[in-house]
């Protein structure tokens, strides 16, 4: 049997006319893709290895991706084979039910830091067993990164290969670690390409760049949190729902049970948006501190951790499961889980011991209410850019973030407001990057004369079936 | 005021989601390709002069179009700021008409030939003045080019110099010459691009790169011949049409008289396919020979000479145009223009003394018909394959072209044929060219019982308005 040669510009004409693409072409792409990469970084010719393809076919193939879309059946098989297209994680050695979150994105969002340790509780009491591949990422946009709030604790290492992760995850259940170069190059590559050939908001492009990474981690379980709101990356509740479809779908393809929640991102989420922080909230949560800013993020955390708990079959429903996290937050499992994995990564937890001593921002100002009424409304995306301009965000991929800059929200939607009332305290390591961020949140902030609706954290589920 | 910075991912956005480009928008994505070709060929490295744009946001930039489309305001703008992107022919000097005429491209279609000719007669006999500035292509894919044929002539220069040109067309009031390297630039890049990112068949990509080219002979009047049926690029009257219309909109918006004729292309066209054969049939007609096969042609070169000579005012109507052309044709007049032309360009024209006996094949080979009935129809598409396969086409750019290869037809569509008879001749200049050809001429003939119904050669007329 002779082997079937593909050129790209016959899987460019297909796209093109909105026709199906086969397994074997897709695969093409994704191989054609990396090995043009690879061959690039060892500066050998174009042509030296089989077919390739070029940037301007890529870049033509992502935007036919973008205006033509992919069945579930082509979707399945891009995110395998970018999955696939370098190193992955293999979690049978560790014989428990791995489990991990993935959020889409949001203000404020620390529930990754409070679930980790939730789970890895879970797994190490005995029962069925869960350990938590959890790979991160950075800031990025208006968005914070859970790989950057971990990095202000000294010492703490998120670079971790492969195989050291998995004696992490031996040891403590969890792991909460960055990408490696080798993981999901494929992903790597395409989505530089996609930033620049504007189709980065394409709903496939996106569920495929998310999943790839995320099953590359080998998981049994995955919850994810679609947010929904101003300050989401998708704009609308439909086209929130449309990606937790896809990924639910992709997700459950691919033998890994998946399920989705759509949850509000119309305000920061919890007390703190920055990067130490977060820590400091999550810890204080941990301790059994718990701020009344914090009731949404334990919320959502209780909420997500107990659906993945009822995924690894530790709970008989999500409900239950989300009454099992609190329980674990409360007894301080998930403090003591929290103290073993940042040890395990060489973090000094003597930090978490006064939390609030160790936030040391250089400047602060406060923003205050102009009169008396109800929280009705802000802009949170414009929110997640003030705090990214005070330091906690970067402009580009590479920059340095600061440690302590950040905001504390004093009030939430729906909050009776004083005129003279603190609604945020700005905090930064430069004076000089206060003013910018205080009129963003001074012109986004809306006050009103009648409470507004309350609307609820938990939007909808989306699962299988 | 300052200057409007462009990015090319704003204008990818765009386009992307079907809102219509600014003008500034489009003259900058031409300028950037044209800049990053000339940066790239004088090897300066990228970012060394103001915004650049990637090859992969040109790729997606195509697709984009191609799947979008363009309004007629944005295609206008696409179109002008390629014809300007070079250098361009000036024919404010001639005081004269300015006159062409384009193809789609076909089979055995010599009738640049014949209306060049009948145009410089027409041009030098007083009265409005005519001057066609005729800047044609080569052979690519299954259909022939009227540089190749014209190059079969011993001497002949097509690649003259637009001042070269502007002198032969004072002397001559025609110049049959190539594409100089500097005109259009920005089309010679972007087709370049479209070939391999599958963006070639966008009706809207097709007319820019067409209109740009012809209106940087600064035309007056041009007359489009755009090919329906078996051999022509578009599959469907419906799309050829919507092409004839975009291309005469383009036209009459930059301010030149433009008219397209629809014309059946389901047989090859005329008597011969090939080069010098091509040449040879139209000495015979100019010399005042017609023979039977002949007679598509003539009617076919005489109604776009007719179109061409009624914009120019020089016959009343298209029909009284039609009837004037046929006139200069018998007349002699045409083929006194054509020797001119010839000389002017180097030509040796001794050749056409005795165009048959010039015509030197090292092999030939003949179809016969299978059995009785009659010739019913063939794909013509793969007649012009047979014909770029014995030799006298290429497999890509750059490739030499045989002068004597082709075929003669010696049936047309509707005639009645009998067992043995003669369908067609090929001629080649390698006898080991002949095979497949002869087995895909073979395969593509049919010949029914009953005589097929006649189509009209011209089928309709797009006109402004």
């Amino acid at each position: 049997m002779r082997d079937v040669v593909i050129h790209p510009i016959d899987v460019l004409l297909k796209k093109r006319d909105g026709e199906e693409l086969s397994t074997a072409e897709i695969e093409f792409v994704v191989g054609a893709v990396v090995r043009g990469n690879a061959r690039e970084d060892s500066g050998e010719t174009a042509g030296a290895v089989g077919e390739t393809i070029s940037d301007a076919q890529i870049g033509a193939f992502l935007m036919a991706v973008f205006e033509r879309g992919l069945s579930l059946r082509e979707l399945g098989d891009l995110t395998r084979a970018m999955r696939f297209s370098g190193e992955t994680f293999d979690a049978s050695v560790l014989e428990t039910f791995t489990l991990d979150k993935h959020s889409t994105g949001g203000v404020g969002d620390k529930s990754s830091l409070l679930i980790a340790p939730v789970w890895a509780a879970a797994g190490m009491d005995g029962g069925s067993s869960v350990s938590v591949p959890m790979i991160s990422g950075r800031s990025l946009g208006h968005t914070g990164g859970t790989l950057d709030k971990l990095e202000t604790i000294p010492g703490f290492d998120s670079q971790l290969s492969l195989a050291r992760m998995g004696e992490v995850l031996r040891e403590c259940h969890a792991a909460l670690v960055g990408q490696t170069p080798r993981l999901v190059p494929a992903d790597r590559i395409l989505y530089g390409m996609r930033d620049h050939t504007g189709t980065v908001e394409s709903p496939f492009l996106i569920c495929a760049s998310i999943m790839s990474k995320k099953l590359a981690e080998d998981l049994r379980g995955l919850v994810l949190d679609v947010k929904v709101g101003s300050g989401a990356f998708m704009p609308t509740l439909e086209r929130s729902k449309f990606l937790a479809e896809l990924m639910v779908s992709t997700g459950e393809s691919a033998g890994t049970k998946t399920v989705a929640l759509l949850t509000a991102m119309d305000e920061p989420l919890g007390r703190f948006s920055g990067n130490w922080v977060e820590v400091w909230e999550c810890v204080d949560i941990m301790q059994g501190r718990r701020h009344s800013m914090s009731a949404d993020l334990i919320e959502l955390s209780n909420a997500l951790s107990g659906w993945g708990l009822f995924l690894a079959g530790r709970a008989e429903s999500p409900e239950d499961g989300t009454a099992l996290a609190d329980e674990i937050l409360r007894s301080g499992a998930a403090y003591a889980a929290w103290l073993r994995i940042v040890a395990a990564q060489g973090g000094d937890t003597s930090v978490f011991e006064d939390p609030a001593a160790f936030h040391k921002p250089k400047a602060m100002r406060v923003l205050r209410a102009s009169r008396d009424g109800f929280l009705a409304g802000m802009d949170c995306k414009e929110i997640g850019w003030a705090v990214q301009r005070l330091g906690a965000g970067r402009a580009r991929p590479g920059d340095p973030v600061s440690a302590h800059a950040g905001i504390e929200s004093h009030a939430k939607i729906g909050d009776r407001v004083e005129a003279g009332q603190a609604l945020f305290t700005l905090f930064s390591e430069d004076e000089a990057l206060l003013e910018e961020p205080y009129r963003m949140l001074g012109g986004t902030v809306r006050i009103a004369d009648h409470r507004p609706e309350r609307q609820s954290l938990l939007r909808e589920v989306v699962k299988a079936g």
